[in-house]
């Protein structure tokens, strides 16, 4: 059953919203821990990893309030420190993969995760795509919105979704 | 990452509404013919396959219309007749993995089968749940439900469910 083609999959990624960068968001641990346990196992040249990260642009611009903008550099300076935040959650993936030896590639792009999302696995045709989740109750999913529900719906691939475990999920559940 | 045990795949299998028993839904072969070409892979010793069937109780008699029943023992050769047509679903799936070398275990259960694959689920605690679906458009949904749909919300483990491919689908998409 070998010899077809690597099966690819990817997984969807970001960071977390309490540790800050580079630190990946618990769901994206949890999910991409399971791809390597429970899916690649010890055949690790059967499969080919895709890590998709999406930056969400900053809408209110919180994050820049004591910034000071004096010339078009200082805006080059803004998204180059965006892309190295990327680069940094990355990096943390691409590098277990390295260490336990499943070939994988990584990129970045900008807009709303669950479009982008959709859009990629159109573009590239993964076998499967792996969202973590937060596992939130149906009241706190009203005002959060959940990308996996939209990609389960949208994405023209299998999909599956992992939520973190009880002894994971933090304080506020809305964290990650 | 071997020696932790198997990873437990159990996959949801029906028969086909158009060519009787004991033929295998299209849905179900494509989400079993997935799992061994995507996941399974050359890994046979690292998974173990689970197939429940659920047969739904009759519910309006339709198959038993030319029936007569004088004694106690005509209703129980009907549930016979009912056993051996699960028997020769399943035996498919067992077969298919006897060939490949896969271990595999399978079962049938009686109800309704959105709610017998959850407790299932929740009894058997696989790794991941594999469903065919039918692809069916939002407006043929609503009058045919899915369990797929109901599953993914509920079943306590991950969930991925298999599209049939367009070049599969009969001419009547609510046929499998």
């Amino acid at each position: 059953m070998e010899g077809r083609g690597a099966t690819r999959i990817m997984i969807g990624v970001n960071e977390s919203t309490i540790r800050g960068y580079p630190h990946a968001s618990i769901s994206s641990r949890g999910a991409f821990e399971w791809v390597l346990n429970k899916i690649v196992r010890s055949n690790t040249s059967g499969f080919d990893l895709l890590f998709l990260h999406v930056q969400v642009p900053d809408e209110d611009g919180f994050d820049d309030m004591d910034s000071i903008y004096a010339s078009p550099e200082d805006f080059k300076s803004i998204k180059h420190r965006d892309k190295l935040r990327g680069l940094h959650l990355l990096e943390y993936f691409v590098n277990r993969c390295h260490e336990v030896g499943v070939a994988c590639q990584a990129w970045i792009k900008k807009g709303d995760p669950k479009e982008v999302i959709c859009h990629e696995v159109k573009r590239v045709q993964p076998d499967l795509l792996v969202l973590g989740c937060r596992g939130l109750g149906p009241f706190q999913r009203v005002f959060v919105g959940t990308v996996s529900e939209f990609c389960q719906k949208h994405a023209e691939c299998p999909v599956v979704t992992i939520k973190r475990s009880a002894e994971e999920t933090p304080q506020d559940p809305v964290d990650d």
